[in-house]
């Protein structure tokens, strides 16, 4: 039983990973939380967040709202680097499943579109948590971003 | 059309505030954040949090990934109110819908309870942001928390 | 603490409710199901639905997707009749907490809109069952509805 | 950037697909949408639904909630294929984006299991629609499945 193929993508931007890279460094929240970007491919973003103990809830995992956080940032690029020129992307909505604590070395999250419409994307993201040389799915995030345009406080 | 009542709250553990107050002060995260826990009743949970430059995103927004932060407290510590004595609760799933950019002076979220199952609870949370006298809904949370027992690593 | 207070809602369309109403009797889904549209005001709608041995899952409730598409149908038309004349409906995503078993005599969506975009609405449901006088919340639904103009296939 | 891998999968109850396929049986809203059980495997479910008007929203289209009804059924069954002997199966939540109109002949919903737990199963599917020789993503869906023991009325 096949999962649903990913369609091709062609960025409608060729400019499209400087563009994700100078937005990525304006979310002064990534720089906050100490993630970076590490990949980016026409609708595919990979984003890093090693642990920190200042990052954690109660029970020492990573905050729900710091995974997330991660998960957002990776869907939303993924949808912006299949954007045209100009545009500008915010989250509309996203669904986040918990799968296991988060505990280890490094929190990888990793977005890619599902679809691409004019409008809205819809987009899915894998958190997983590397340990050594193990890496533990930890999170998964089924998102809606939107493209925004004419918007001058919104571009990128 | 009214919405469905609020079933009454009766909490199990007649200590909740405290329990709640010492485990928020466990999540290192909030603190990080800036967050702080500004009302617990049985199955409510209040947390506020003045906005701060360093928490946006590309657009000067605070990221979603904060707001999904305190709403998950917020809705997480609501469940954990209700809880029996010596229980914890994490997580399971949530889903945030954004509603206006997070612009303003103070981002507040208020998680309830809208069911409190043995294993299971339900949560709506809202969040407004605070400027002068306005405030302005910016998100909403329905989210799953799951109550754990047994387990040495999961108090609080 | 309160919720965040609903905005009030005028209708684009004088006409609201003749144009979802003619819209639900399209839906042929609702009449196999047997559900009738009970309440057309704006920004909200309430949708009835009788049980029906032949519509439950393996426990004798209602099926969790015959709950959904009576939710589903509230929040669509409840974002419909805040539309302007000459749109269409169509529902981008939603998200269902089921809450009880669907068993008794009756259930009862009520959808309404939280906040009405010019593209998006964000509308949220919630379903009760009643059986005689009572009336038992059984799921609830947090969904995104988009407006579509210019597309002939696509309207009402 | 590879998706986190599935897990192996080896199910606790040797006589799963029995026990799947009678309680689909009892589905008597999968029998009254015309819904079928095609595959069953560990972990894995797959339903086919062909295309009929008389379960259509206002365009034409599947309407979302008899989509929901097959991903739901597949998310569910998928879980229980993994659940102990005795072990019922109820859905807990589930979130649904509707990727294209759901127009052509046959549906196909495949549900799997992403985490297996003791108490919560995380699930998703994906819906195709198929026409001819194509066949197109039409919605998935991200959901939570319970185990549910020691209750008479919750079995299978």
């Amino acid at each position: 039983m096949a999962e649903s193929a990913p369609m091709s993508r062609t960025p409608k931007n060729p400019d499209f990973e400087r563009l994700v890279r100078e937005s990525f460094a304006k979310q002064q929240a990534m720089r906050t939380l100490g993630a970076r970007l590490a990949r980016v491919e026409p609708g595919q973003v990979e984003i890093e967040l090693p642990y920190r103990d200042d990052l954690t809830q109660q029970h020492g995992f990573l905050h729900a709202g710091v995974v997330t956080a991660v998960l957002d940032s990776s869907c939303g690029y993924a949808a912006l680097s299949l954007m045209p020129p100009g545009a500008g992307v915010l989250s509309v909505e996203f669904k986040v499943n918990l799968l296991a604590p988060a505990k280890g070395e490094l929190l990888i999250a990793r977005g890619r579109v599902l679809r691409a419409g004019r409008t809205i994307s819809v987009c899915q993201a894998d958190a997983t948590m590397r340990s050594g040389s193990d890496e533990t799915p930890v999170a998964t995030m089924l998102g809606t971003m939107m493209t925004v345009k004419d918007r001058s406080d919104v571009v990128g």
